[in-house]
């Protein structure tokens, strides 16, 4: 754990895991943007193996407008990135905490996205719990 | 200008930007892992106009893995944001300070990889400025 993610670990394997995230998130009005297979990447570019990740750019587009109208610098911390890691026989998900968009760009509209954000993202993630249960 | 990002505007069109960015990036050491067009993003998804923009997502494969092997949970703070807007008849570009890595994840192999990777954001953005000048 750390200050700046929020994240759960699951007692199933990673290729399960990582559809059920992505269902997750869309529940919650995420459509992911990006992906990036971490495992596959550091192969290629430097030759070097590692557990098998994903980093998932996760974006609900009305939260996203809110906070670039409202500051538009925030793109830089779009998306959200929510992050899918193989760890010995189970799976971490572990989600940035959009309190820290807020803590960097003050004001009430962000800080507004940020909370229902970070509320999206907790019952996204208590959702894998439950499927894994 | 935030204190989480870095910046130059250009007198250049957006669309004459976005390719300089890539190549500036790339002679820093910087692939385009992710790149999220903003505005059609926001046109299909929720039917708004908003000026053209991209979320660029900069790697540097060598960094990434000595951050992610010193401490795993910071694969949520990648890749390195760089956008680019379009404002009035110029052009902003803007990357996310690597400094907000090593604030939320401290130790020295974090920092030293937040160091080097501001220094070549830093670079390729004076870069740009040059090539516009």
């Amino acid at each position: 754990m750390t200050g700046y993610t929020m994240a759960v670990t699951l007692d199933l394997p990673y290729d399960a895991v990582v559809p059920q995230v992505k269902s997750a998130l869309a529940d919650q009005g995420f459509g992911v943007l990006t992906e990036i297979d971490v495992r596959a990447t550091m192969k290629t570019k430097l030759g070097v193996d590692v557990p098998d990740q994903v980093i998932l750019g996760a974006c609900r587009p009305e939260l996203a407008h809110r906070a670039l109208d409202a500051a538009p610098s925030v793109a830089a911390l779009l998306p959200c990135n929510v992050t899918v890691r193989s760890i010995g026989q189970g799976t971490l998900v572990e989600a940035v905490d959009p309190a820290v968009m807020s803590s960097l760009e003050h004001g009430p509209e962000v800080r507004a996205v940020a909370v229902e954000a970070r509320d999206r993202l907790w019952a996204a993630l208590r959702a894998l719990t439950l499927v894994g249960a």
